[in-house]
């Protein structure tokens, strides 16, 4: 019953344990089962005893075996027979699964992905790409190395709930100066970029039932957040100057929070203004909410100064501020922040703890370095240089090329811009209820590795707008002409 | 009103905004005041139109300004009154939290963290330290160095929400031969540390009320976990066979969940003998119920073969296997994975969708490289027998020193281990109620820099045992007896 293999690379002890364990699982051996001595079994596979006494002791260690007085060893009287001699070990042990799978609720809420093929790939126009050949990766290769030559036990060890001290004290002072927030380093949290920070918030300021105020058309990934929570969603129209709080206080006065992107509103690209960001801070004292503001690529502004963070005009501490350095250095870093009012901190760290306990400490320190010695100042400025002018080519292509099907929408900003399409000119594709199928059109475009969004899918009711949102941070300004001209082949048929 | 500096390194077009900007907002100018004319203020500064008109423009834009026909430049009128000229922007952007500042429910049941100062400092006997002094740094940092010199751009846009695919198959390999799991690389997904992946656990599989299993005693940041959301916790007695499943199945026959250690017990150290393996499997499928494995520090057993995984021996798909390489490698890396059932992948990719969109890269790749060439194995080895020896040397300062007041629990693995203590050997501590104070005990120890951690918060009843928790993997063999003596003069008084 029991053989062994001495050219195998296996060890005899394991190989003499497992096939006891077989046999016992898969019910060659029952219950009761007489065992042969290690004396017996050694001579009999002409091995030494000790391999067979270490097979033992496990076995009986674990449970399978049993010594019993006056009878040797026998195989385990307690192990539950049911489970025993069901099939052999291989097929038992497949994935089958029958019975019950109770899953959470909130589970089921979270929307099965609906297929997205304008993600998959990198170049023109994907949206969120940024120009990773144009970072210095020279430079950034230079300090990991110089960090990982020189360990200490405590960056070994975990880190501190909220990040890095040294960086959180770096992206304080930037905050400070870059983005007008008023803000010390202890209420800077560092996380895993803004989706983390968004599920931090969530987790931290909504229950089930809140109601929330949402940009409508808005950022989708914010939206699945407040989903899963099972928040009430409170979509709200954006216009030329951002989220219509008026219309937002007549929906829904008393929302627990409203989430924002107040520098460029994502997709269609507004800033807010003024006047709507100190209408939205005095709703958010008076009703009690939050205003999670989230500001992801405010670093690239083309025409005029930055725009001041609303984070800085809020005189109640009702702002949580969200920036991320996916679109300022690359997404694959993870690496963002949030800024925490400062009666929130313990919870903020609790619910941070809980949920995975620190983040990992050797890019804190290397970003701490690139900041720190002007690197990241440095790629900012090539970078806003190097955007402006693929947004410029981008949008004298379009009005060359498509001048009269697509007008383009939002401020000079970011690294993405939102187009609508004319219905009566696209001939080429189809057109349902004077609606234009913007998602046919990008998945058609994505098969000819043309990655742009829908702009329907940004919506959550009925769209009020089709077109399509295009990224220009991967496309090199040689390369956006010709890319357009593809564009125009796709909509208005090859001519 | 506005004045300039020209000494400034702030850009004259920021300073005549900024200047503008609180003007307003400090309610120095009220709405519908006129504004001079550019070449009128151009003219007062002493400096060129152009900073002015930018300046102007930028007011404008935002909603500062406003330009009437006839009237020139006015500040805006449809800038909310109330929220002005409450005072100087300085003090009212301090931090006021006045009004209603409502938070989660679930923010609140999360406990408020009781001081824990043995979490205060590395050395001995700290628990989960590693001995980050043995690990190969030379090699790590050649490997970091490789990979940064060669980048490409796949590597730093967003990456696969299950992890780096060569990571996975690297890991189910691995899990495949030394855990005998059965899985294949589909199922394995990457999380930052096992805390990350029991909490993607509990999103997915638990609701609100959910009854779930808990090793009594147990780990305690599971617990919080499953304390946020708001199951019903069902604490099972743990013996020297680890969880007592037929207590279990008395207390809730129904429990949506079982969380075990079943290869080394936090913190007793018991090893679930097989009996209780195929009892616990059988209760799971009997009930459908699912199985959270959570095998921390199974890599080190010192006097037997690793005891092979539960989710190896589950023929019903019931099992979630956690692993983490917090203490083969080191804590502050947060890389861990997550065996999932097959039917549970796309709930679980989109719940880490929601959550944090994917794990950071570069490291997935220096550690895919760390594993394939063989230096995880080597390391692995290395600390194993290392382990071993500074087990060997506490067990045996133990004896000498307090072998009448301690008494050492569970089984020879892991890198940290429990001691009870005997009640009337203590002097020198408050004891109440015949149970020691362990919590006062480790406190001290904190003070002296000896970082234990007391056995009793590990409980969620009342303690049935008190004693103290030691970490053995920063201690070198050396230094143990000193350190071992320095806790019996903290228990027994000095002499």
């Amino acid at each position: 019953m029991i053989a062994v293999d001495r050219k195998s690379r296996k060890p005899l002890q394991r190989q003499i344990y497992d096939a006891y364990r077989s046999a016992i699982l898969d019910g060659g051996l029952r219950s009761g089962q007489r065992i042969p001595s290690t004396r017996v079994l050694a001579t009999e596979l002409h091995v030494s005893r000790f391999p067979v006494l270490n097979a033992y002791a496990q076995l009986l260690a674990e449970g399978y075996f049993q010594s019993r007085i006056g009878a040797g060893t026998v195989v385990s009287s307690s192990l539950p027979d049911q489970f025993i001699a069901s099939g052999p070990a291989h097929t038992r042990a497949a994935a089958v699964h029958r019975g019950p799978r109770p899953v959470a609720r909130r589970s089921s809420v979270s929307p099965h992905p609906e297929p997205s093929p304008w993600l998959g790939g990198l170049g023109p126009f994907g949206v969120g790409q940024v120009a990773f050949d144009q970072f210095p990766h020279h430079i950034w290769s230079q300090l990991i190395a110089r960090r990982a030559r020189n360990p200490n036990a405590q960056s070994f060890h975990y880190g501190d709930v909220m990040g890095l001290l040294p960086l959180r004290e770096t992206v304080a002072s930037y905050l400070r100066t870059a983005r007008s927030l008023r803000c010390e380093a202890e209420q800077v949290m560092i996380v895993s970029g803004s989706q983390h920070a968004l599920e931090l918030t969530a987790r931290v300021l909504l229950d089930k039932a809140s109601p929330v105020w949402i940009e409508e058309p808005g950022y989708r990934l914010a939206r699945i957040i407040f989903l899963v929570t099972g928040c009430r969603l409170v979509p709200v129209p954006v216009d030329g100057e951002g989220l219509d709080v008026s219309a937002g206080i007549r929906r829904c006065r008393h929302a627990r929070a409203a989430f924002v992107t107040p520098s460029h509103q994502f997709p269609l690209g507004a800033t807010m203004s003024a006047p709507r960001r100190l209408q939205l801070l005095e709703w958010a004292q008076r009703s009690g909410s939050w205003i999670i503001e989230d500001d992801y690529d405010s670093e690239y502004r083309y025409e005029s100064l930055p725009i001041a963070s609303l984070q800085g005009l809020d005189s109640n501490s009702r702002v949580l501020y969200i920036g991320t350095f996916s679109k300022v250095l690359f997404p694959s870093l993870r690496l963002g922040y949030l800024v925490i009012p400062k009666d929130l901190f313990d919870r903020f760290a609790a619910a941070r703890r809980a949920m995975d306990l620190c983040p990992p400490t050797f890019y804190q320190e290397v970003l701490t370095d690139f900041i720190g010695e002007g690197h990241f100042a440095r790629h900012i400025r090539r970078m806003r240089s190097l955007y402006h002018e693929r947004r410029r080519a981008l949008v004298m292509a379009l009005e060359r090329e498509l001048g009269d099907t697509v007008q383009v929408l939002g401020s000079e900003a970011g690294m993405h811009l939102a187009i609508s399409l004319k219905t009566d000119r696209i001939t080429d594709v189809q057109v349902t209820d004077v609606q234009i199928d913007d998602v046919r059109i990008a998945e058609r475009a994505a098969q000819q590795q043309l990655w742009m969004w829908p702009l329907s899918r940004a919506y959550v009711a009925k769209p009020s707008r089709c077109g399509l949102i295009l990224g220009f941070g991967s496309a090199a300004v040689e390369e956006i002409p010709r890319a357009v001209h593809r564009l125009r082949q796709l909509l208005l048929g090859r001519k």
